[in-house]
Order: structure tokens, then sequence, then C-alpha cells
């Protein structure tokens, strides 16, 4: 928590070389920031750590590139405690890109009320854009169909814990790809995938092709890299590859070479590579939501959460997520609601 | 010409290391072959030459690999000189996979008749999968809209002559990328390409940007390697690449690396990367090939062609088309047809 009248902020003080550290970050404190006419003054609750927070440090993406001196970039879940808009009061929950800190200052357009009563930890991850994205890569971009083999990497991450599962929920044979045993065996067990590969094992192309016999026909991305270039050797005439992120590649200065065979796999077996970004589907959004909060309600979607105390710790969380030490949603809990909801 | 009696047939003698030699193949001669109960016997009039011929030498494609001791396989023009099938006529020009080779003996069902009094030139490339390829890419695959930029690599070679064309007539801003400034002139002046940029300049990037001011919408890849890779540097949001095929790879046993920078340019810019196969679109062939048939006769649409002399020269023509040193579609002239058409 922080005192009274203080906003701690987290700078992005460098651009990493390696890997990120504790190094890149900078805390620092400053005064309470004030609402003007029409804007809001929100408390974080939750910050959010995705490892396109990593992306953003590197390079433009869908968004300009991280400049240092900046807050560092962060969505995350928020409680108006004084606005100067018609449309808000205080105590109202609210989503959008608040940076990791204590307070931030926004317009009411810039972010997104949420619906009372439900648990943060669902509208974090589930609820929010990388649950978001699990929907758009899946039934908007790689289109499975019931019976198919589809397999999701980084299948512990946010968005590829719910690949998972709304896969399954759609008939499809779902392999998951995750970094150790134990990881792999919370996927099957808790998650309901129907076998899972262990990339660290040293025999990726084995246990893949044990865990796939009738071959590959979607393939959600989260990794790309050697993984990709794995998917791709064992995927079936007509596949679908859902770009979604490429994690193996946020850890490097240089993206690096592109995986092996592309695109004369491309050609041979037909596939179909396609990058999203979740903004272009806003508007099926609503839908979908509603649609998730039912499977949530009824127990047939879970919502894993990973949760670190204290904002202090963001960067730490983010160095963990990054090395693949999380099981679903990664978030920093940064303060608990005053209002009562 | 063959003696009267023999078949001559080009051995696929052994699969090559590194860049294929006429050392992989060897010619031999056999007799005549004998057309069985229901069967066709014809001669081979066009051998085409293509750069597919180059991967089904080294790895399965949509077609097994092709095993030393086969003849070459090689798709052609033939006519019929004894038919054993109700539906065939001696004189009747077919097209199918003879082989290099003076004779064949074919099924009915794997073989085409052509339409008489069309040039063999226009029925080799551009009325066959070659041009068809170029439709498929362009209009089934990437679906460019008027007024996009489209950027096409191995712009000289047959499909990538016939896209290119295709393309302006579609409205677009076409870029074509071919190997040497005479190359490029050509495209231009004689194909109507706006603009030509040469990959062996050692500026590819730099010429691209020139040629390019606006970004790249659409990507038809014959080559992909660094040329892919430097057009995905240049692609604007939401675009769109059509692999046809990766002629920079064929030329290696292993594919090796592929672009750099996927899969993250995919999320990044939303690109879809498609490869294809044209017996995927096959009962659009007809269509395709009636609107193409006009725009030939019109002089909308011209049928480059780079005619080599006699059968004996089929593999020196493969090596001279993998090093890039023809324009338009590369045939052998194996024989003249006998029967007037």
């Amino acid at each position: 928590m922080a005192p009274i009248g203080v906003n701690r902020q987290w700078i992005y003080k460098q651009r990493p070389q390696d890997a990120v550290g504790v190094e890149h970050f900078e805390m620092r404190e400053v005064a309470l920031p004030t609402a003007g006419a029409g804007q809001l003054l929100v408390r974080v609750l939750v910050a959010s750590v995705s490892p396109g927070q990593r992306a953003w440090m590197m390079t433009d993406t869908y968004r300009p590139r991280l400049q240092p001196g900046e807050v560092m970039a962060s969505y995350g879940l928020a409680e108006v405690v004084e606005s100067r808009s018609e449309g808000f009061t205080p105590g109202d929950i609210v989503d959008g890109d608040f940076g990791w800190q204590d307070y931030a200052v926004v317009a009411p357009g810039a972010v997104r009320r949420r619906q009372a009563g439900i648990p943060l930890e669902w509208l974090v991850g589930v609820l929010n854009l990388t649950g978001f994205a699990a929907h758009v890569g899946l039934f908007e971009v790689a289109r499975p169909r019931p019976g198919e083999t589809v397999v999701v990497s980084g299948a512990g991450g946010a968005t590829g814990c719910v690949a998972v599962q709304l896969a399954k929920l759609a008939g499809c044979r779902v392999v998951a790809i995750a970094g150790g045993a134990a990881k792999g065996q919370w996927l099957v067990e808790d998650l309901g995938a129907d076998a899972a590969v262990d990339y660290k094992s040293g025999d990726l192309d084995g246990q893949l092709q044990a865990a796939c016999p009738e071959g590959i026909d979607v393939y959600f991305d989260n990794t790309g890299g050697e993984i990709l270039a794995a998917v791709l050797a064992r995927m079936n005439a007509h596949g679908r590859v859902a770009c979604c992120g490429s994690v193996s590649q946020y850890n490097q200065d240089d993206w690096g070479e592109g995986p092996r065979g592309v695109p004369g796999v491309l050609v041979a077996k037909r596939i179909r590579m396609q990058g999203f970004v979740v903004f272009d589907h806003l508007h099926r959004r609503p839908n979908v939501e509603s649609g998730f909060l039912e499977l949530l309600r009824s127990g047939k979607l879970k919502a894993p959460v990973q949760t670190v105390d204290g904002l202090e710790n963001a960067p730490q969380a983010l160095i963990d997520l990054l090395e693949g030490r999380n099981r679903g949603k990664m978030m920093v809990s940064v303060a608990s609601p005053r209002q009562p909801r």
C-alpha cells in the first residue's frame, strides 16, 4: 500500500539488451495526481503482468515502443476515486492501461466500466484481453472443427490456459505444450487437456509425435521459435496457425531467425499462418465475455490466476512470467477496493 | 527428335546434395511403349520446366518424392498417337504429367484434353498450372483491392509474370522483384509493372522502400528467404502473403532457417501468410482459363515463353531456370504435332 497522498510509479529505466531484470525499472514516488475537468482519478487494484510488456519495451508493436522515463505500461483494474465525468461514480471498477502505479488520471474514453460483483481474478484474465485473445485466435482466426487436434503452446499462460479449455469445450483433441512435467500434469488434470508436451524435456519432436498421432490441425502459437518449427513439421494439410505472440523472441534484442522450413512447409501443406491482435476484434468482446461469464459461473471454465502481492514486486513478477514460472494469469495485487461493490 | 520406335527418357539418377546439375540425370533409350486396353499412347510435344521439379527431387511435397531410377517427372503437352479409350482420338492435344520423355502411356483420367487451335505457348504457361497459380495466389488467397501495393517476387518466372499482369489488371500498384536490371526493365516496359526491384543489387531494402512508398499490402511470394523477410519488414498492417513457392530453398538440401522476424512481425502487423497448391482449386480452373483466353486474344495479357529446343536439353533448361536465367515460362520443345489441328 502506498502512503496517503503518494503515488508510487515503476519507471521504465532502460532497454534490456538481454533478459529483463529488475535493473530495467526504477520506483519513483510522486504526488497524487488530480483529475481535471472530465477526467477520472482511479486507484489501481490489480496490475496485469503479461509477455506483451516485454515486446512493448523492445520495439514498436500495435503500440509505439516504450521510452525510458515513462511509467511502465500495464493493463489493470482500478477503482474510481474521484469522477469529474458524468458517467462514472466513485467505487466503479474500470479497466484500462493504467501502468504500474498506485493512481492514474484517465479520460473516461480510455477505460471500460466493469460489471459489479465479479471477482477481480475473473476480470483480470479470462474476462479481459488475455481471455479474449484465446477466443479470437481460436475461433476468429484458426477455426478448429470438432475432432481436430489443437496444439496450444505457452499453455500454462494466461491466454494459453483459456485456449486449452475453449478448444476442449469445442470438441477438439487438445495438446498443451508447457515447460516442466508438473505444469503439464496441471494442464491435463485440472484444465482438461488430452495430453501435455514438456518443451524442456529435450525431446520435443518425439513427445509431439506421441501426443498427436493423427497430426496437428490447429496450432495456437504463443511462443514462436523452435516450438513453432516443430509443430509445423507435424502439421496436417490445410493446417492453421494462430500467431498470438512469440514469447521465445521477447527476451532477445534481435528477433533472430524464423522457424525452419518457412515458407516451404506452408506451401507443401497449404498452411495458413495468421497473426492477430485483439484490438481488431473488440466489437465481438461483449458477446464473448457474456459467454465466458456463464461458463465461469457454471464451472465449465476455470480462471487460473497467480497473484503477487504488492506493486513493489511487479518487476520480479514480469521476470518470473518471462521465465515461465506462472500458472495462468499473473497479476499484481496493488490495493483492495475501498468501496463496497 | 527420337528415332522411330525409340522412346528417349531422362532418368532421375541421384539426389542433388547442392545445386542441380546434369549429373543428376541420365538419358536412356527404350522401346516405344504400347497402350493397353483403355489407355492412350501419347507423344510429348512440350515438356514443362519448373522450380517445383527441384522440390520433387528433394522431398515429399503434394507428391511423393522422386526416387532415383524413375523417369524425371514433368508436366507437358502431348498429342494422342493411339487411343484405346473411347473419349480420345489421335491428334487430340492433352496435358498431364508425362515426364521428360518422347512417349508415354497414360490413363485417360490422368490427362486433360485441350481445346484445339490454341498456341502451345499459351497452353503450356498462362493456360496451365503456372498461370492458374497466379490467379489462385492473388485472388483466392491474397485478395488485393484496387489501389493496394502488390509485390511479386520471382516476377520474371512463369507464375510471377502472370501475377504481375493480373494484379495490374486488378487496379493495383505492382512492384516486380527479379534478378538483374534487364529483367526488371522488361517487367516494367513489356508487362506493365509500376516498378522493379533487383534483388541482386545488394540494396534490396532500399530499393523496396523506394518502390513501395506506401508500404506493401500483398506479397506474392515465389522465393522465400531473405526477400520474404525484407518484404515482411515493409508490410502494412493486415498484409497478406500468398506463399506460392520458395525457389530460394529449392537448391538447398536442408531448407534452413526461416525468414527473420516470423512470427513476431505477423502478430504485430496482423499478417496472414498462407501457402497454397493449385490442385485444391481445380474446380475454378475452367472459368479462370476461359477468362485468361479472352485476355490473351485481346492482347491484355501476354504469355511470355522461353523455348529450349530438344528433349536432350531438358536438364540444362532446369539448371538455367533455377539460376533465374528465364523470362516467363520455360518450356522444352520436344516434337511438333503430326496431326493437323
